[in-house]
């Protein structure tokens, strides 16, 4: 898992060592193999996006922290690749706003929450949800394992956060009547299009941001809180992200088409 | 591997199935791991192209078709991934067009293009190069394990068919001096660039079409065939790939703007 076969100096060396990073939890059952297809189809997204937290991904960030900080039983919802890729942040997170973890898959396979467990509690995580009999009830507006989940946790949340989401899981819990947060890097996707808040950026850049938003608002008066939630418009921050895109390959198009290789 | 756990009516069904395909050569050993990872790179650029051969795509193929005719001594090269999605178009491409088939990867695990060389002779190849100590060649334009080829294949040929593959190998191969096709959904890769012909689209609708051009085409006499090729130009078959996906972003961001999915 430490060794990584690749030089500062290369242009993707970042994104090769993330890559290298989820192949080897797959190993370590962390990951599952979807995981990985998964994984690719977001870099996709991110290339075309900019790799970089755009001004409305950041405005979601700081209306997600707000969120949190504001509710009653948040809780944040940890996936595989979640866990792969941001353990240590997650932990953060969950201190910051009050928030409890939960480990919530599609495919429950033997040893897989452990393994997830572990990961979270190397990061430092003092407790955590969902784990083998701990998941004791069930949520019918979602099918799948996903459905099982903690009483303690996602059942009685009024917030979630759940990054790296499918649109099954993500429209359940709305019909629950939860605020739904997501991170997801495709904003035409059912997850960015259902959630309350979408963050349309790479979890690895908005998980720090999310943290040190936490941290900054957790000062704050409670009304202050609600109107930076109420200024945010999740319509109008997808809107944002699908022009982003739109514009970067257009800009990438016009680069493109003289580039000469030989 | 034969299994599948999708029901028809999904409207990702095929998407899905083919997942499963690539998750299951896994433990063939077909599949890299980092191949999971390429093709999911690959559904978001398909996904946001529309997930259909576009008109300038098949212009492409038309071209790749009429050049493989012309070369002497055309070859298909195939890694994990091209094996796993498409072993028997491969075969029907080498026996329509005189091509010969031979295995060259990036990661030459144990086993690996052993098992590739079974895939291939599954799907009725008679003749497999590149595998073991049949790669004795070595070219210097090409780093990684993709060096090593076959002395009756990629060294001596004079067109070479590299779907699914990297900018490296594919700048390498056009340095030596060789016509090189390749399949590719990003337009924007090094590999796109790179090629002389480039074919923006998923590989399992480009294959089946590219088999049947070359049929098509076998007929046709050789000025024909030349004329074909020299009115195909990749410079502008990469732009409209680029305009294609660029107008598609516009339409779904239309599209989506005013979905309600609560």
């Amino acid at each position: 898992m430490g060794g990584t076969h690749v030089l500062d100096g290369h242009p993707r060396a970042e994104s090769i060592r993330i890559r290298e990073r989820l192949t080897g939890h797959v190993e370590t059952k962390v990951l599952a193999l979807a995981g990985l297809i998964a994984h690719g189809r977001g870099e996709a997204f991110d290339y075309i996006l900019g790799e970089e937290t755009t001004l409305s991904a950041m405005g979601a960030i700081t209306a997600a922290a707000a969120t949190m900080l504001l509710a009653e039983r948040p809780v944040l919802s940890v996936n595989g690749n979640v866990a792969a890729l941001c353990a240590k942040d997650l932990v953060e997170l969950a201190r910051a706003t009050g928030a409890r973890l939960e480990v919530n898959l599609f495919h429950r396979l033997p040893g897989r929450e452990e393994a997830i467990e572990r990961v979270l509690r190397e990061a430092g995580a003092e407790e955590v949800l969902g784990v083998g009999k701990a998941a004791s009830a069930r949520i019918e507006e979602v099918y799948s394992d996903r459905r099982r989940v903690d009483p303690r946790g996602i059942l009685v949340a009024d917030v979630v956060f759940v990054p790296l989401e499918d649109g099954d899981r993500t429209q359940g819990l709305v019909r629950m009547g939860k605020r739904v947060i997501t991170v997801d890097l495709n904003p035409l996707s059912r997850t960015a299009q259902a959630a309350t808040i979408t963050i349309v950026d790479n979890i690895v850049r908005a998980m720090p941001l999310l943290v040190s938003e936490a941290r900054r608002l957790r000062a704050s008066e409670r009304d202050e809180l609600e109107r930076a939630v109420s200024a945010y418009d999740n319509r109008a921050a997808l809107s944002a992200a699908i022009r982003t895109m739109e514009s970067r390959l257009h800009e990438l198009a016009d680069r493109g088409a003289p580039v000469r290789l030989r």
